[in-house]
């Protein structure tokens, strides 16, 4: 259960049906999920989150899947599980196969293992990587 | 300073300098960083890392330079600075951009607000991420 | 399902009891929550832990709201689901309001946003901090 | 070192100058610090992220002074050093006296060891948390 | 729910039920947990995964069991939950008593808790640690 | 730099010279580390800290030396560089031996690659983990 209640469309107020119409307009679908459901109690946090979401994961220099994946590694290394469902949604949607999700899941396990490894080891920084 | 003291060339046992061989011949430099001289007292440790490390990092489904991206976000969020640095060099090494760069911090940033968010609100996972 | 078993009241040895007897004096409640009942497995530390809480927790220069807000946002760092819940849970019983609840989310959200940018960036500490 | 060079004034943008001058401004003192320096690469980041803290860390139904203090709670959870020594600076400059930083510790101190005894033993949520 | 379906028996291609084969002939049980069905979809990762933690976590300088509670330790500080149960119950079954887990359990919340402290106070490292 | 200052030994207020007296008596070393100088000046913090690290860290089911190699287990899993220098020198008096630290290493490198494997895939627990 979450800490707070998750609004329906009818329990909106109109700032915040404003943010829902533009979810819906921008991803093509009726669906919008718990996350923004949960936010809609502080209209302000909900259209800085989804502004800036909706600007950060456009196309840009990396196209939207490679940001979905980054999305997704965060994700586990923060150990959010809703974080990590949804963002794998996401990149499924935008074409991530199950040969890319393999190797997603290889990297993120081998840079886990290494960051465990470095912090152990307590390794500095070679001066080669501070130019 | 770190919590073993880091191997030079004349102090490798033959199998961790089979290991170095390989790594300079994989990255055609003669620059090995502190990371593999701090691991070069375990010799196993050390073969089976390198060994993996060139497997995954190495072409797939995935390009060897969106891997480095995600080996950032993951020492992001782990926070391993000695990675952050190693794996932010090896990406500029193999072409990203400042806008790249860019647009990676902003992908490693609204994630991190967004776990923050999720965590915070212990938001429901959607039926529809489930299927 | 915990990794332990909860103790019931019937359960407790005479150390657990006096513990559990405290806590319910001290809350003006016969309800006493999971945690303690995990934890009356081993006596000493529940006795340590609750002893620590009751006198960390209560009034001082900051007062007992403040120190559960504060504990909110720790367990959402750490992403302690249990945490959440029952800091939350505390905070509102001691007369957290909507408002604030929102407000200490925004922070949240913003502390994990420029935490992530500044461990990408791997800025260095100013001066002026250090004095 | 960071891992982008720290802009002096002479090397911003118009887009980052302006925010720039209204740090100042907002702030009240000439001194910029080095998170801003870092970001000033990217000023649509900038902008966004001076926008919101600005925006979040204002009086509200929570003082500016309980908001530091939570913001350097989760900045040690999430082991940010850089984050820890400028929102510590902020909260004193705040007035945060040396008795209210002895208590957000223990505060603090208290959090961490019962979100890992918590998270050792799984202790399923009360049902009378979820209400 | 995974991210992936899990493999039953009937699904694994022959280099997956290679290592099933080996998991329950090193085990002497015919049951497979989770981890490795969810796994089995990218044989490669699930190869190296089992070949590494049959050599790691088997007898040497430090016994079974004291890496089976190091193994849990790490898990409760990273949060996963799955991680907790299965080494939990690894644990015992290589002979963790009611009181020796205790124990764990008390250094693990002390270490979080002291973790916590130095991170707030920014302590820094004596010289003597550094020789 | 800490975010308080370090106390000498003259700074000490009686209080917290009775800890430092008994660290020493404890001990057997005239040397008292940054933590305890950090935690000084909070006595009352100072001491319930100490006094719960002097019982939780001392023999019992489990012996000292594999106490404080959870210990280190757990600070590198947070990140936190000052003690995982303090209780890799406090296991390496207490006869930790190169092998011994090796192969904790790897029990920390592999726990930390399967816990990022395990919840990306986000495994359920399996039923016969929870009995």
């Amino acid at each position: 259960m979450a800490t707070v209640p998750l609004l329906s469309d009818d329990d909106l107020d109109p700032r915040a049906k404003a943010v829902f119409d533009d979810i819906r307009a921008t991803r093509g679908t009726d669906f919008v999920n718990n996350f923004w459901r949960a936010l809609a109690h502080q209209p302000e946090v909900l259209e800085a989150t989804w502004g800036r979401l909706k600007q950060v994961m456009g196309p840009g220099a990396l196209d939207p899947l490679t940001k979905e994946m980054i999305y997704v590694a965060v994700s586990v290394a923060n150990g959010c599980s809703y974080c990590i469902h949804s963002h794998t949604a996401s990149a499924r949607a935008k074409g991530m196969t199950a040969q890319m999700q393999g190797e997603l899941l290889a990297v993120i396990g081998m840079a886990h293992e290494t960051n465990g490894l470095v912090t152990a080891l307590q390794v500095p920084v070679d001066e080669e990587f501070q130019a």
